[in-house]
């Protein structure tokens, strides 16, 4: 058996990331030929609680917008001008404003109806996940301040991070951000929001159904100011039926360190360079997490404990040790299987087309794609 | 004849700043004693063009919000969070959305029964202002971006920046201000806005119904989020009729330069000191600007022309001149009326009673208040 190791950071300096990274590796004879991999394994992700260790198999994808409002060359001063002038925070606002409620729907036409029908057997699979609503609110810090999430029971709650999109509004670029009372009117804002969408919704047809409400809010405004909304990134949502040799060889190596059977999850972050890594090795990814869900990934006072890092070391290891004793590529029945199911995939994804390269960038201008 | 100056950046290090030094200074045999100080002249604005000079006798005052809502302790994922929480960007931006449209109208119940009615002395009086509307939508930077100005007419567009109140979003402070793409649901966001009020408003007033304005559309968003609105500063507007000794000086001595009448202009900014030391002092105040409208206060590329600048020397040397030849008070008469006059502002105004020492703050501490 050979191991192929990549780490995040791994990427040159001036290159233009992992996904060209792991495009470049893929070359036949090099790091990620696909003749060489047969299994993928990402631990980039967390546990749904404490105790209880999880396989990961569904990832959501993300659209992150710029809605560009301008109405001057220069920033103006609320005394002499205001009064004077269409002021573009005015507009990027209510248009902001429009896109979503304070219950958390998303007021954009057409978009719930791309999102994949809810399943029996889904409904079922949240009864095994570990998952507490109480622990949840402190590890979200509502706890001692709205005490309140937007849905009330586990199942619903797992659903609205896993398989329902949502959309956050994150800030302004331009306007005045500081602590304090400066009184200008800023000639430039833009708005920064996005979209982290589901199975089976598509970054295309997400901007188009955008772009529409955008189009239709702005008109109600009867603005004369130049408004220009970009898609600058965007990446597919991504999920896997967790039976396949990969998921059971982590699920063994998990029943040999915890002596229990591991939780299924999704997740309601996005890891884009997952389906990259798959397209690239014509292989399957388990993300196999070995940290605790209030270890405040990205946050202040990010942590692991020393018993999640000392059984993720033994848990990677006895993965490593069941998928030795895996043939040395999937029998040919799964793999004809994987293979129709991603062309199937490929066929209907005209947007990761479009980009060979940068996968999780539209309307790329590398060589690949001209 | 004694001249007392008075330079911005005065104040020490540490002080409550200009209002409280004004006030400190106003003591019995100091250096701005009412006994000792019979007029008041300001330079610290603009001509409403590039070659009539003016005297000023109104300013805009102004009331500024920060709108404050928390939704979390700590700053979120929208990808492991979204979905979860009531965010409280959605909340903020859906009330900022509320206050202003896009044509400039303030949405505030009562605000415009508030403001003073217009004169047919005061229609008039436009037609003496030098003004160029196509020059001033290149002052304002909409020259090639919108060229569209809120109101057509010249007296229409001085009068929406002299005389009626409008209302800015300036920005939000806590949220996402950089460049790119970051996908941070921000725990607590604080919006900023104000309002440049005009005669016959009041900071009291103007708060009371902007309070009640955000209590209302706070309601309908049925959000569990936290919500303060802090009103963090307020100065009133001011306005002087130019019949008075202190006008006729400046305007013998624009007179004496320039060899024309100098316009009698307004201005849509505050300057919240010439209340103050017209109080301290009891005396009138002048505004004589001597810089041109495209000087471009506190923006980039501030300029002043040789000719203002040298102009300006003249012209306050003749205005001293002027000032000299005056009886050391205004005749008994029209010193009576001014009493009268400000005894009856300071009888409606309750604000400003509420503190004399920081007379540009709202809500203060100061021993002068408790």
């Amino acid at each position: 058996m050979n191991l192929r190791f990549l780490f995040e950071g791994m990427e040159e300096a001036g290159s233009k990331g992992l996904p060209e990274l792991v495009q470049r590796l893929g070359a036949p004879g090099s790091f990620l030929d696909k003749n060489a991999i047969d299994y993928i394994c990402i631990s980039d992700n967390y546990w749904t609680g404490k105790t209880k260790p999880c396989l990961t198999h569904g990832l959501r994808g993300n659209v992150y917008f710029h809605l560009e409002v301008a109405c001057s060359r220069k920033d103006m001063h609320s005394g002499v001008i205001g009064g004077s002038v269409h002021e573009a925070m005015t507009d990027l606002v209510r248009v902001m404003g429009s896109l979503v409620d304070s219950q958390g729907k998303i007021c954009i036409q057409y978009i719930y109806d791309q999102v994949a029908p809810v399943t029996d057997k889904e409904r079922e699979s949240y009864n095994q996940v570990e998952f507490d609503v109480e622990s949840y609110k402190v590890d979200a810090g509502v706890d001692g301040v709205t005490d309140t999430l937007l849905h009330k029971t586990r199942e619903e709650i797992l659903m609205h991070r896993w398989r329902y999109p949502t959309l956050s509004l994150h800030g302004i670029q331009g306007a005045f951000d500081g602590v304090g009372s400066k009184t200008v009117i800023p000639a430039k804002v833009i708005g920064k929001f996005s979209m982290r969408i589901v199975p089976n919704m598509h970054p295309d047809m997400v901007e188009k159904c955008v772009r529409k409400h955008v189009a239709e809010e702005w008109a109600k405004l009867k603005s004369p100011n130049k408004m220009q909304l970009i898609m600058d990134k965007a990446s597919m949502a991504w999920y896997r039926e967790p039976n396949n040799p990969n998921f059971e060889a982590a699920s063994k190596a998990t029943v040999r360190v915890h002596g229990i059977e591991p939780c299924y999850t999704r997740e309601g972050g996005s890891i884009p360079i997952t389906e990259a890594l798959e397209d690239v090795c014509g292989a399957v990814c388990v993300h196999f997490p070995i940290g605790a869900s209030d270890d405040g990934a990205h946050s202040q006072n990010e942590k692991i404990d020393i018993s999640n890092y000392m059984n993720g070391i033994c848990v990677l290891g006895c993965y490593i040790d069941e998928i030795a004793r895996l043939p040395a590529k999937p029998n040919a029945a799964a793999q004809a299987a994987e293979a129709a199911a991603m062309a199937a995939r490929m066929s209907n994804n005209k947007w990761r087309r479009r980009c060979k390269v940068q996968l999780t960038r539209f309307g790329c201008d590398c060589l690949d794609c001209q």
